[in-house]
């Protein structure tokens, strides 16, 4: 079953959308499997991080802007391709194994959309 | 259903494979699932990204090795950890979701695979 | 069918565990379909790399410690926002076909669980 969902990102950050997939797990019925949360952006990304301490990803942004920041040689007209590294970094998608109709995650994990800047659709199945 | 392609890679660079990934689509006839790109390299890998602008993936390329350089502590007889650790910053597969027999990428998505410098072969089901 | 494993991590290190993986694989009758290995914590990863030189895991450490080190700017109390950065550029899960009950792995392809240094565990479908 697919579920889409979008939200507003007005600035960089890690959006916690462990609700809504959970919630969609719960109206799919599927009660053993795998759930497959996708971005369908460029400067976005799924990952799965620390859902207690929101000081790390607070963190997480400053270590990924200094490990691909912006830099002289690249072309790309828009100006994000630091975006674009990120994006890749982290990737589109996450994948989580369902079992008595529950996502799999570990005690302190949370799903996060990352977003530059622009308006996050996350697809999931 | 599982296809498999091979690409001949020249040099270390991102190659589009969207094509070929909507064709295995088509042809397996699955309207509603998901479809599991996997690359058998270990100096390789599979990530979606800008599909519009060829500067982006030049970006890339430059910014992935700015983050993830040779080193000199560096052990492997090979020579070639630093494409090892794109490879699993990257990562060897990426899912994506079918809906109505089309893959439910975004606009600005392609599948791509960067390649090092070996051969590519993109396994997929 | 759902394996689970764990493993105890003595320090920060990447783990073959492609023997457990095979046997999960056997042990479920699966003919043709995908694996997901997934970790269920936040500073810990899986990624698929080379299982012939251990100088690949040993350069693997060492270039993503320089790309995402500890830095002054970080607000985490636990002081370990390097290893929460790790886990997100390496991805909490790897997904891997399977075809004739047989993982497709290509010939210098492991599955290695990546801890920093709690203990793992790799749950498995």
């Amino acid at each position: 079953m697919l579920c889409e969902y979008s939200l507003s990102a007005q600035r960089e950050d890690f959006y916690n959308i462990t609700p809504q997939v959970c919630e969609a797990v719960t109206k799919s019925g599927v009660t053993s499997g795998i759930a497959v949360i996708f971005c369908p952006h460029t400067t976005a990304g799924i990952t799965i991080n620390e859902n207690a301490d929101p000081d790390v990803v607070h963190d997480l942004l400053i270590g990924l802007n200094k490990a691909f920041p912006d830099r002289a040689e690249f072309r790309h007209g828009e100006g994000n391709s630091s975006a674009h590294l990120k994006a890749s970094a982290m990737g589109s998608s996450a994948t989580i194994i369902i079992e008595n109709g529950k996502l799999l995650l570990g005690t302190w994990q949370g799903i996060y959309l990352w977003s530059s800047t622009r308006r996050g659709i996350g697809s999931f199945m």
